[in-house]
């Protein structure tokens, strides 16, 4: 079963807005063991949208939608399809039901421009929406399926999950396709291939091998396709076992995962506590840890410090070193960790100072100059890091490493034995 | 001149990675005036990149390439394009060059698969690479242009600033694109239509209007399409003037801005200080703030208070409320500003605090119930909000409604004339 996405939105044409509908679609096919075969981002006008279609239904068999389905003018969607597959748009009262059951408890009234959304095209599944107006539409025609959802992300998401996710599971058959993922840190893309792919010189052609990589880290991800999935998994798990032992160093998890989840799940096994304390990443790095359901069981909290007399209130770091040194120094983040330490009362801590940019260089010290120090009361280790020009990126990248150097630091096990 | 783009990888159509290139990619080209027509997203796959290939040849004059470009096994970009066009692979000493400049002061040796990378298509003109091996390739053929980048990120973003774009600048010509937005917080995007519309009924057909709605925030954008570029601009403004004085009291911007920026130049602008006290939002309120260049100038810091304890020994928030009323409380996020401002010695402070998810619910207080506090030491205001299920979008709504209805009570003037 060939899948294909058309992603509908100027806005996305221009930059404006990016597409989290397309990963989100892309990850909930996928759980059912398919794969979106390819995806169009196309304007919202008429023609577009029509040849959009067309394209895509000639290359495969379920052809799904977003965006385009609401009230306002920029809503034409609907009657591309409609153009497309040559059916009329009849007024349908079980749309109308549903606007007025969404309407009527928040007390707006059904207005002229919303009757325009009880159009729908001839011979329409509906698909419910429990959050929002626009209803999805399931469209059967010469053997392809035509689904359109909004594009209001949760929209969408409630759609999939409740209608379009169990009706293709009915459709579905034959060829699977099945993948895992080994994620290290730490480690460079050619390193990792020159040092694997020696070893995986007998793996059968059904199975190929990509390298995703990011700040410091790589996925590596093997992807198996045939019919006998029970023999695909048992090669993959061959071939991932293979990848673990060479890298094992490095590897800090297989499959759908993040630095934040096996940082988290390291901390709660070994009962362990963290806390941050920030001054480049402004929070971002107590966001991502605090992004894993289940966090407040290891970790206390953060305090971001984005001035120096808040170091010094709020974390104890001493006016001299500030004074002498400045915030983005070795001497300020080992103060930082033991301060977060003190005042969390926690088991570890991790401190970041930098200069983030675009402001605030200089030739001593140029924007992207970070300083990291994690560790316990007791046992601090630091790094220092040139990043980028680029404000976003100088954050992001600092809370990436900080994590990277923590979780290696946690895995020398003798460490987590000793009480803190 | 008709830009289509084709971003190529297997991680995007599974949902494993969002594709942010090509919003990066539409931002850069629409800042020259020009537009991503139509964009492919496709598989690793020769076949699949050369239909691709074919498909937007025939609809578009310049065909922007992203991802595929790299050391290891899964790089068959350049192959396909080279099949496409019917050009050989040559060696090239211009990108082994680069290859060696970049790898000796590393260390790095140049490996067999790194040479892998130097064959190019037969008269390719390269484009610069300053963060990366691979460079890009820039290669006419029969009046249309082929662009090839890789997709990391930085490298892709660094080729089109330093090369693509100037390049491209020297092709333009003729029709031009202009919009203009305008960003309002608090309405919903019916009301807004039902009364900006009827203000709007002679407004010429070369202008369109489009409807973005977010977490409480809505942008109104207006597009405008034809050759006479400063009567257009005339107009846009016009309408955006219409518009601006009809939602006045809810516009919180126009153009490209964020709720981020904009609160940032009230601060400023009235020499006024922030800090923040995050439960639920974990760090995320003060990322969102510090994204913003030079937040340092207001922005003082945050507590990201995890558990009791620290809200108790770091903001002062009294045993009894939290005994008695819970953490999640209006009588909490009180004493969380308080204790906040006077903790920073800040001017103001926003307090959140609430059940992210998907664990830590009750019948009193589900999943998604949020407490946000705002104000001075003796001006605080509160509201209370029933989010989702979902755990990332509560803390991102919290923190995006957090930032509303500061704005909205920074926004009366008195108030900000008054020494806090």
């Amino acid at each position: 079963m060939k899948i294909s996405l058309i992603v509908i939105g100027d806005e996305i044409l221009l930059g404006q807005v990016i597409d989290s509908n397309a990963a989100t679609i892309a990850k909930l096919v996928y759980q059912e063991g398919l794969q979106i075969y390819k995806k169009w981002t196309v304007a919202d006008k008429s023609d577009e949208i029509q040849l959009a279609l067309i394209e895509s239904s000639q290359q495969s068999d379920v052809i799904l939608m977003t965006g385009g389905l609401g009230p306002t003018k920029d809503d034409i969607t609907k009657k591309s399809l409609a153009d497309f597959l040559m059916r009329p748009l009849v007024f349908n009262t079980v749309q109308k039901d549903h606007l007025e059951k969404i309407l009527k408890p928040r007390g707006i009234p059904v207005t002229e421009m919303q009757l325009h959304q009880c159009y729908i095209p001839d011979q329409t599944v509906l698909l419910d929406n429990q959050m929002g107006t626009a209803l999805g539409m399931w469209i059967e025609q010469q053997g392809k399926i035509y689904v359109s959802m909004p594009g209001v992300p949760y929209e969408m998401e409630f759609i999939m999950k409740h209608s379009v996710i169990p009706k293709l599971r009915n459709y579905q058959a034959g060829n699977r396709i099945i993948h895992q993922t080994v994620f290290t840190v730490g480690l460079g893309e050619t390193e990792i291939a020159s040092r694997i792919e020696p070893l995986l010189i007998n793996m059968p052609e059904h199975i190929s091998i990509a390298y995703l990589p990011s700040q410091g880290q790589v996925k590596i991800r093997l992807t198996a396709s045939g019919s006998d999935e029970e023999n695909m998994q048992q090669e993959l798990d061959e071939y991932i076992g293979i990848i673990q032992t060479e890298l094992e160093a490095s590897v800090i998890g297989i499959g759908e995962t993040s630095l934040e989840r096996e940082l988290g799940k390291l901390l709660k096994e070994h009962h362990k506590s963290l806390a941050t304390a920030e001054s480049c990443t402004g929070g971002y790095l107590a966001h991502r840890i605090t992004s894993i359901p289940g966090s407040s069981d290891y970790f206390l909290g953060s305090v971001v410090a984005y001035q120096n007399r808040i170091k010094e209130a709020l974390l104890n770091v001493s006016n001299e070193i500030l004074e002498a040194q400045g915030a983005v120094s070795e001497a300020c983040v080992i103060e930082m960790v033991k301060g977060c330490c003190r005042k969390f009362n926690s088991d570890f801590a991790i401190a970041t100072s930098g200069i983030a940019g675009p402001g605030g260089g200089s030739p001593d010290k140029p924007v992207g100059t970070v300083w990291i120090a994690y560790g316990s009361k007791t046992q601090i280790e630091t790094k220092k890091f040139q990043f980028t020009r680029d404000r976003i990126r100088n954050i992001e990248a600092s809370a990436s490493f900080a994590m990277i150097l923590f979780w290696k630091f946690l895995k020398s096990k003798e460490f987590l034995k000793v009480d803190n």
